[in-house]
């Protein structure tokens, strides 16, 4: 079995969700699985020196009608630019990282869930409560789901794994791991499928 | 008669040089001709807060990896990396500027010796007499080029360019406008492609 790919994401990326639609079929196409791991671009942005994209001056108005043609391109019809934007994502992460120890084959599911909650429902998921409603929708033990936002050991677990992103060089959302090789962003999709289908360029 | 396409750069910006490979293909494509706005980065950057991608904590790792690997993905076989960079590019800028006002028709095959010299070969087209040689190589009256280096009325005509870039919301080199629809990056030449396909999307 080949190594999966590793799908970096934070919920409140909306480049993440759009890559979302997509990363499962690019995986499947190569026999790989897809190993979600929600991150949190807050505390890559505090060491990077990073800024949401749409606070940035001229880049924030075209990333805004960016991300609307993009879905359209991609021929993705189930995002919204959602208010409030951006939201704290500790609360979805923590969920899925649950779900992850818990039921690993839910992951993606949950995961899917809650981006969905919040692109296209314009569910607030940064609200503990609503994440877990999402999340017990998607067929996880809501009370679990809802306690695990709590728990010090999933805390705990959440900042291992964005520490562990930073010090791999993860700076932004989407961003993957096809074995071993770094790529940052949607855009580089095409580069992913490439790579995987000649074992590197 | 279509409106050209109009591609701002940067004469110092890897992605603006790799996207100068393709811009005169995916015009033609469309029966579109090209209009090479060459433009000043820093200027941007001081008005916008951004900086040069390989300065920047982690994406600057990750940009000079993904510059070679984009290099290889578009079949791009003559870039390197240059040292030193980045560089000034007021003199390559305005040396294109002087030739579009001067033989409109020589402007991108100057703008391409430039910019080649500069990725490939290594001249500091920050240099005033460099950049002048490059363009004489390419076409067009030495003394002419270099005078232009100096000349208040370019000077101001670059100036102007770069305001009125800013103006439009220009961010970024590559950049590009078809049809007043703004397209940031490389990675944005299938959106490109489709938009003027199709008229819009």
């Amino acid at each position: 079995m080949k190594a999966p790919i590793e799908f970096y994401f934070d919920f409140s990326s909306p480049y993440g969700y759009l890559a979302s639609h997509k990363i499962d079929a690019l995986a499947a196409k190569h026999g790989r699985a897809v190993d979600w791991r929600p991150m949190l671009l807050g505390a890559v942005f505090k060491q990077t020196g990073g800024a949401p994209l749409t606070m940035i001056p001229l880049k924030g108005d075209y990333s805004k009608r960016d991300f609307l043609r993009s879905a359209r391109y991609h021929g993705i019809d189930d995002f919204r630019m959602p208010s409030p934007f951006p939201i704290a994502t500790h609360a979805a992460a923590r969920i899925v990282l649950w779900t992850k120890a818990r039921e690993p084959e839910q992951a993606a599911r949950v995961a899917k869930a809650l981006y969905r909650g919040y692109f296209f429902d314009s569910r607030d998921i940064s609200n503990p409560d609503i994440a877990a409603d999402l999340a017990a929708a998607a067929g996880v033990h809501r009370a679990g789901a809802r306690a695990s936002v709590d728990d010090p050991a999933i805390k705990e677990a959440l900042r291992h794994e964005v520490d562990g992103a930073i010090a791999r060089g993860v700076f932004g959302s989407p961003f993957v791991f096809a074995d071993g090789e770094p790529f940052w962003g949607l855009d580089r999709f095409d580069q992913i499928d490439r790579w995987l289908a000649v074992g590197g360029f």
